[in-house]
C-alpha cells in the first residue's frame, strides 16, 4: 500500500469522529476549474494528472471518478490500489458511496473544497442509510502532502479602468441594487473570476487564469476583499482605501462570514449613516454551484438565498471599453495565429516535404535531417506561444494549447505531454485549439489544416464543420432566444451526413478573464444541446465562441472556433417588436479553402467567405512582414463557386 | 339581467353547500378540444361561440377568459352583463378567484368538466384562502338549459383492421405489459380519441372528430366501454364479444371506477386464471391531463399513478397499414385541392378579371353581373369541401375550413361565418388550410396563392416562409432530437429580415381521428418552442405537420403546410450509433411558383421544388381531368435560378 493512502487512512481512524471514507474532490476552495500546483490534491492521492475527477478512499478501497475524456489516461496513471469509476457508465459517486458504505458510515470531506450544490446532493443521498458528510477540520491530505508547492505570494495588481472600462463604484452600485431587489443585506463571493471582475483586480495565483486567490463580501453598505496581504503592494492598498474596500486577511473569511449571519460585520468603511439603499433584511445571498459548504455551514440556511450568482450576468455583458479591448486582443492575436501558420507552412515543406498550405498534392514525404530539427505538437506550439508573447499586452496563455496531429485531433481536450507527444505529419490533419490573456481581452481561436493531401472524406467533413461554423455565426434571431435553441443550426450540415460532436458549440470567453470551455456548467451563457442552455438568453454585448467539431477515433479531428459578439440586427422588420439580434465575428484567421468542398457551399456561403477573408486581409495587415502579407493574401484570395 | 345568469344564481344559491361562484368551463366529459352542441355549456351561458375560454358566474357578476385570438370575438359577442378577461394580460382564472372571492368562498364547477390538473391547480390557488373548489352534483348549466341539444345516438363503427392495421388484442396486449412495466393494475381512459384508437371503433357525436362518447377502463384481465348502448349494434356487440370486451352503459362508468378502486370491478369475459400477467398491484394509472375530476376523485389519491397516458406515443407511431392510408388519403386529398385551385384559377379570372394563378400581372379588376355569382370564403370552401366529398373514403372535413382572403388570412385560426365572411379578391392573398377525414387517414394541408400581382413584399415573406418550409421538411437528425431542437429550422429564414410567427410549427395528425393543432398541448410531439415539444423526441413512423407562416396584421398571412412522416435516414455515417432520422412528405399540391423569389433559392431548395413538383404531377395525374392535367403541368414545370 502506498505511504500516501496509508497515512491518510491513519488520519482518518484518528479523526474525530473516525472516518469510514473521505472524499477528494479536484476543486479548490473557490470551486475553480482551473486550480494552482498546490491545490491539485486529488491529483497528488491518486497520480492521475487530469482535470475532473474525485477520488474516494475508504478503509480498504480507492477509487476515481472521471469522465469518458479521460478513461484511457486515468488507466495509464491509476495504480492497481486503484478502481477507475467510469462517468456515465458506473454508479454516480454520491449513489455508489449509499449503496456501498455502512449504515451511519461518516464520510469525511474538506468543506472548502466542496460546493454548496454538491454537499446537499450528497447529504440527501446519504439520508438514506443515516450516513453523515462529515467536514473535516482541516484537509488531510495537506497534512500527508511533503513538499506541497509553496503558496503563490506574486502582487496584486490593479485592472485599469482603460481596460476594464466600468468603476468598482459603478458595479457595486449594480449589485447593491440587485440585493436590494431581493431583499438580500450581503452577497458572499467565493469564485475567483467575480472577486477580481467586481474589484477589477488580477492576479497570477492560477495558470491561464489571470485571478488572485481571495474571497470577498459585499453588503449593502460595506465590502470586503480577502487575501493573503503579503500580496497588496501599498498602491493597491491605497487603491482599495480609495474605493471603500476593507482588505483583510485570506483566512479571515470565516471569522467574518459568522459575523455577518450575526449582522455584527462591520467595516471601517461603512456608510451607514448616509446609505439610502438601507433594508432591513435578514437574508444573505449566496451562488449554490460558487461558493463552498465551509463558507455557506456558518450562516442559517433559513435566511440564506441559494440563487445564481448576481454578477454573472452583468459579467457577461461587455462593456464598450472591454469590447474594444476584446476586437483589439483578438485582431493582435489573429496576427499571431497567422504569422503562426506561414511559419509552419514553410517548416513542413522544408522539413517534411509537404506540399504545403496552397497546394492540394500529395506530399514529397521526407524525415527531418536531425532530431533537434523534428517538430512535435508541443515544440510547434511553443512557437505559437512566442508570436503570441511578442504581442503587446501578452500575459499569458488562455488554457494550455491543444496542438493535436492526426488521431490526436479526435481526441477533444488534448494536450500534449513531452516526451509523449507525436510529431508533425504532412499527410494527416492539424489541428490546433488556442488562445492568450491579453490585457485588453482573452482569446480562443481553433483551425484545423492539412500541409499534404486530404483525403475526400476529410474535406467532406471540413466542409460540414465549415457550414455549421458559418450558419450559427450569420444567425439573426428575436431577443430572449437562448444558445439551447441554436445549437442546432451549426449541427443540421453534420447531421446530413450522419455526423456529429459530442460538445457544446459555443461558451462565454472573458476581458483578460477565462475562456470557459463547453463542459463548464457555470457560465451563464451557452450555445449548447444541453438543458443547462436553456436557461440564459443571449443578450446584447455577450460573447460566445462559434466552435463545431467533428471527431473520427483513431483517424482525425476537425474544429473551427471563432469568437462571436452579441450585437443589436438592424432587421427590415421587427415581428412582435422584441428586437433580434446577430453576431459579429471578432476572430481574424484564414481558413484553409483546400479543405473546403467549394460546389457545396451556397453562394451565401461563399459571400461570407470571401468577405471575411477580404476583412482579414485588411485588418491584419498592419502586422504582417512581406513574406506574411504575400501568404496572407493569397489564403484570403476570393473564391467562386463556378471555376 | 338575464334569464340564464338569474337562473343559474339561484341554483347557486340553493345548491348544498351554496356556490360563491359558479365556474364553466369549455371542456367535455372527455376534456375534448372540440365539443358536440350539447356539451356547448362557456357558448350558451355566456353567448362566446369561440372554441376557447372559461365562464365565471359570482353572485353579481361574469366574467369569461378567452386568449388573444378571441378579444375580439368575444368583445362582439359578450353582453355587458359579462366582462372579458384578457389572458396574458389579465390574472390567471384560479389567480381572480383566490385574490377576489371572499375567504371561504365555495366555487363550484361540474367535476366532469374539469381535468384532474386543472382542478389540482386550482385546489392549490385556493387554499390561501382557505376556499373550496366544490364539485357539483349535478352541471347547474344543464339544469338551466332549455332546448339542449338532444344526445346523439348514431351508431358505433368498427374501424376494420385494413384501415386501423392493429388488431385490439395487440393493443391491449401492448397497454398491458406498460401497466406490468409500472406495476399499475388499471388505466382509466377518457379520452375520446384513446377509446376510438384502441378498441378500432369510430363515431360521429363530435364535429370533425370521427369519435363516440365512451370512456374505457383496462386492468390487467379485463376490458370495458362505457357508450350509450343505443349506439351498438348487434353487430358491434358481437365485435366486442370477440374481443372479451365488456360493454356497459356510459352512466356506468362513475359506479365502475369506484369499484375498481377498491378492486371489486369484474368483467364476465375476466380470464384471471389463465393470466400470466396479473401483478400484485393497489396502483392505478391515470392521465391527469385527460381524465375528468369527477372519476378521479372515486380513486384513492395515493394509488394513483399520475403520468402521461400509456396509449399517446403507440397512438402517434403509425403502424404500416396506416401509413399507408395516410399516404393514400393524402394523394386523394392532393387531388381535391389542385382541382379546386383549378376550378377557382378559371373562376377569378372569369368573375373578377385576376390575371390568373400563372400571369404575374395587375388583375383588370371586375365584379360578377350577379349577386348570386359573388365568391365568398365561404362559398368556395363550400366548393373545395365538395370536390373531397367525391374522393373515395371520405368521411368528412378534419376542422373547420380557414378560407381567407387578404387581411383575414393574417387571422391565424380564422373561421368565415355566413353573413359575415369577405368575397374573393384577385388583387389580395389567398390562404387555405384544410382537411379531411378519410376511412384511411386524416389530411391537413395549407396552401397561400394569388390570382393577380402580389407586391414585393407579400413575395418576399412567401418566400421566406417556404425556405423555412423546405429547411424542416429536409432536416436529418440523430434519434432522441425532439420538435423543440428542430423548430428554429423552420423559423431561421424568416429571423433574418426580423420576421416571425406567433404558433408552433407542426404537429401530429391521426389515423381517421383528429388532426391536432399547434396550440394544443396534448398530443405526445411536437415541432414547437414551447417547453412542452421538449419531452418527446420524434420517432421513425410519427406523423408530424411543417407549417411555418407570416401574418402582417390587417394586411394579409402566409402560411405553407405539408404534413410528414418521420422515418429512418440512410446516412453516409452514423455517428455514435444513435440512428438517424428525416421526413417524407405526404402531401401532394404545387407551391405557386409566382410567389417565391427564385434568386434566394439555393440550388437545393431549387433541386428540392422541382422533384417534389414532379411527384406532384405523377401522383396527381391519375386524378386529373385533361384541363386539370394542364393546369398542373404548367404549375409544376420545373424552375432555374439562372432565368
Amino acid at each position: 500500500m502506498s505511504e500516501i493512502l496509508s497515512s491518510l487512512r491513519s488520519l482518518m481512524a484518528s479523526h474525530s469522529p473516525p472516518l469510514d471514507a473521505l472524499v477528494v474532490p479536484s476543486e479548490d476552495y473557490h470551486q475553480s476549474e482551473y486550480v494552482s500546483a498546490r491545490d491539485k490534491r486529488r491529483e497528488f492521492v491518486s497520480g492521475f494528472t487530469g482535470s475532473a475527477g474525485l477520488a474516494l478512499i475508504t478503509k480498504n478501497e480507492a477509487r476515481l471518478w472521471t469522465d469518458g475524456r479521460y478513461f484511457l489516461q486515468a488507466t495509464q496513471q491509476l495504480s492497481n490500489e486503484w478502481t477507475l469509476m467510469r462517468m456515465g457508465e458506473d454508479p454516480l459517486v454520491e449513489a455508489w458511496m449509499s449503496d456501498n458504505l455502512s449504515e451511519e458510515a461518516n464520510i469525511g470531506v474538506d468543506p472548502w473544497c466542496v460546493s454548496v450544490d454538491t454537499a446537499n446532493r450528497w447529504n440527501k443521498s446519504f439520508a438514506k442509510k443515516n450516513q453523515k458528510l462529515i467536514p473535516t477540520t482541516t484537509d488531510l491530505v495537506d497534512e500527508v502532502w511533503q513538499n506541497r508547492p509553496p503558496s503563490q505570494t506574486s502582487p496584486l495588481a490593479v485592472h485599469p479602468l482603460e481596460f476594464a472600462g466600468r468603476s468598482v463604484p459603478d458595479k457595486l452600485e449594480e449589485l447593491r441594487s440587485k440585493l436590494k431587489q431581493e431583499s438580500a443585506r450581503g452577497y458572499v463571493i467565493a469564485a475567483l473570476d467575480e472577486v477580481a471582475w467586481l474589484y477589477n483586480i488580477r492576479g497570477t495565483d492560477v495558470a491561464y487564469c489571470p485571478v488572485a486567490h481571495a474571497f470577498a463580501i459585499v453588503t449593502t453598505d460595506s465590502a470586503f476583499l480577502y487575501v493573503d496581504k503579503k500580496k497588496v503592494s501599498d498602491e493597491v492598498s491605497e487603491y482599495f482605501k480609495g474605493l471603500g474596500v476593507e482588505v483583510r486577511e485570506y483566512t479571515d473569511v470565516i471569522s467574518d462570514v459568522a459575523l455577518l449571519a450575526s449582522d455584527r460585520l462591520f467595516s471601517s468603511f461603512s456608510s451607514k449613516s448616509t446609505n439610502d439603499m438601507e433594508i432591513d433584511s435578514d437574508w444573505l445571498w449566496v451562488d449554490p454551484a460558487k461558493c463552498c459548504y465551509a463558507l455557506y455551514s456558518k450562516l442559517d440556511a433559513d435566511k440564506v438565498l441559494l440563487q445564481p450568482s448576481p454578477l454573472s450576468l452583468p459579467k457577461a455583458l461587455k462593456n464598450p471599453v472591454e469590447l474594444d479591448g476584446l476586437k483589439k486582443a483578438h485582431v493582435r492575436d489573429g496576427a499571431a495565429v497567422v504569422q503562426y501558420l506561414v511559419w509552419l507552412d514553410q517548416q513542413m515543406q522544408e522539413l517534411y516535404g509537404a506540399s504545403g498550405y496552397f497546394l492540394e498534392a500529395e506530399s514529397n514525404k521526407k524525415k527531418p535531417t536531425s532530431e533537434t530539427a523534428k517538430l512535435t505538437e508541443l515544440t510547434v506550439s511553443d512557437k505559437l506561444e512566442s508570436l503570441r508573447a511578442a504581442k503587446e499586452h501578452f500575459r499569458g496563455l488562455s488554457f494550455p494549447t491543444i496542438s493535436s496531429v492526426g488521431s490526436n485531433a479526435a481526441i477533444i481536450h488534448y494536450s500534449p505531454e513531452p516526451g509523449a507527444c507525436a510529431e508533425m505529419d504532412p499527410d494527416q490533419i492539424y489541428l490546433c485549439d488556442s488562445g492568450a490573456q491579453y490585457l485588453d481581452g482573452t482569446t480562443d481561436i481553433t483551425r484545423t489544416v492539412h500541409f499534404g493531401k486530404p483525403s475526400a472524406h476529410e474535406k467532406d467533413c471540413y466542409t460540414a464543420v465549415f457550414k455549421g461554423h458559418v450558419a450559427l455565426g450569420n444567425a439573426r434571431f428575436p431577443k430572449g432566444t437562448s444558445g439551447y435553441t441554436l445549437d442546432i443550426l451549426a449541427r443540421a450540415p453534420l447531421w446530413k451526413y450522419g455526423l456529429d460532436y459530442r460538445h457544446g458549440t459555443g461558451h462565454g470567453v472573458g476581458s483578460y478573464l477565462f475562456s470557459c470551455c463547453w463542459d463548464d456548467y457555470a457560465g451563464p451563457h451557452q450555445v449548447s444541446f444541453r438543458p443547462h442552455a436553456r436557461n440564459v438568453p443571449l443578450q446584447a454585448s455577450m460573447t460566445v465562441t462559434d466552435e463545431p467539431g467533428y471527431y473520427e477515433d483513431g483517424n482525425f479531428g476537425i474544429r473551427l472556433e471563432n469568437v462571436l459578439v452579441v450585437n443589436d440586427a438592424e432587421t427590415e422588420f421587427n415581428f412582435g417588436d422584441k428586437g433580434y439580434l446577430q453576431f459579429e465575428h471578432i476572430t481574424w484567421a484564414p481558413y484553409q479553402v483546400k479543405l473546403i468542398n467549394l460546389e457545396q457551399l451556397t453562394q451565401e456561403e461563399i459571400d461570407w467567405l470571401n468577405t471575411y477573408h477580404l476583412k482579414c486581409k485588411d485588418i491584419l495587415a498592419p502586422f504582417m512582414n512581406q513574406t506574411e502579407m504575400e501568404w496572407l493574401m493569397k489564403a484570403t484570395e476570393p473564391v467562386s463557386v463556378l471555376v
